[in-house]
């Protein structure tokens, strides 16, 4: 099993205090030591840092602790391998292109017997269950909607369905964005926290570190941080509600909906 | 314009040195500030690396640096904006899926008039001329031979039409890999110089450093080093000429081809 981690920001905000407790949970608090990736949208643009060392040893995690991209969607993944072996394919964050858009996903859980129909725009490149739910997930989107990204109402219930189908094969929590907003959803295990005003000081559940944000922000800035499990000790994470896909835009939920399929 | 980098091995291979002369040309001894990007396949997997800040100053390319990134393909480009304004989704090198495989792709030069027919496959993400060359190429491939890669040698011949027609609109130096192997395009500049036994002490021209790669190499080893302008300063570069499109693989120049097209 794997760990996640997302931010969803109404201005480019850096991640360095979350990805600070998130990544010793690679190799050091935690045992997902199996490689480890984070992606930031700026803009249209994005960039992947990926890595098949444990995030807690990796230079790159240095280099991403140090350096503070501001972004306003960002999807970080910790890898504890079960299907795929160790290696850069298989790492999360995964790319692809939709729409004139990039697509980012990750995804913490196990899918058993799932087994789409191969489609003609998108395939995996590693051998993991989780690339080629994130394949089936773009074909079937590019399907349903040829040419033009819909309305992200027609956008979200279309992911909704999709999550259901794919949630029946097993344990399914993932994070995705197109760099507009950020779908989480949860299959067993996710929670998050909003950061608005007036802002406090977060304590690391991991490690004795501290960040008083008021000093840091602006009054109008909204984050919201999207985890496996909490981050800090001192601040009031939402548990959600496993069968649920949640819609973050502009650091807050603006949509939810139960992906449960009857069967 | 700006500037190309590119190297192809027999065995996994890190660029440290050729990209330490090349890196300065971005903003210190050359005018390529406008951002800069680095891409190693390893194995199936790559990994792209990606700053809008010039390369000679930028964190990222410290660590690209200072972190020997093992590598049978890379492809690295500093860029002096032509078309696009400087921003992450107009940084190259630009990534895409095909056939189950990722693709790279740099770009020097400046098209015009250029305007295919939009694919139905792929799309650009930013405002470039060169992110819409590499999406025609694919689209091209994907289309010519649905489904499966064809054998190298048909690869290469299909991407000798296309350079062709897409040459015919201005500048075109590209080099693109699919982690197999490296096609390198001179519309206008380009050289490259091939290393292997008996190795030499090399000596970048940008700046007073030397290696002696008798003392980092197997007897076996073979890397091409293929490049805008000559990285170092008592090699022999050969130039390709204007209108050739090269393929590399492990380590060598297997194939040559006129790209002019008749008018």
């Amino acid at each position: 099993m794997c760990q996640l981690l997302g931010m969803n920001c109404n201005v480019p905000t850096d991640i360095c205090f979350s990805f600070d407790g998130f990544r010793i949970r690679g190799g050091l608090t935690d045992v997902h030591k199996d490689g480890w990736g984070i992606a930031f949208f700026e803009g249209a643009g994005c960039r992947v840092f990926l890595d098949v060392e444990a995030s807690a040893k990796s230079p790159v995690a240095d280099l991403v602790h140090s350096y503070p991209i501001h972004s306003t969607n960002v999807i970080a993944h910790i890898r504890k391998a079960t299907q795929g072996r160790v290696a850069l394919e298989n790492t999360h964050p995964f790319q692809r292109e939709l729409w004139g858009r990039y697509w980012l996903f990750a995804h913490n859980g196990n899918l058993l017997d799932f087994a789409p129909p191969s489609g003609t725009r998108y395939r995996r490149v590693g051998s993991t269950d989780s690339e080629l739910a994130f394949c089936f997930l773009l074909q079937t989107l590019c399907d349903r909607f040829p040419g033009v990204m819909p309305p992200r109402t027609e956008l979200f219930e279309a992911i909704v369905e999709i999550a259901g189908q794919i949630g029946k094969h097993g344990e399914f929590n993932f994070l995705l964005s197109n760099g507009d907003s950020l779908f989480a959803h949860c299959g067993s295990k996710l929670c998050y926290v909003v950061r608005q005003a007036p802002f406090t000081t977060a304590h690391l559940a991991d490690q004795d570190v501290s960040v008083d944000f008021s000093e840091v922000t602006s009054p109008d800035d909204r984050v919201a941080v999207i985890a496996t499990q909490a981050l800090t000790d001192n601040e009031s994470w939402t548990t959600i509600a496993p069968g649920t896909l949640m819609l973050f835009h502009d650091g807050l939920p603006i949509d939810s909906a139960s992906t449960a399929i009857a069967v």
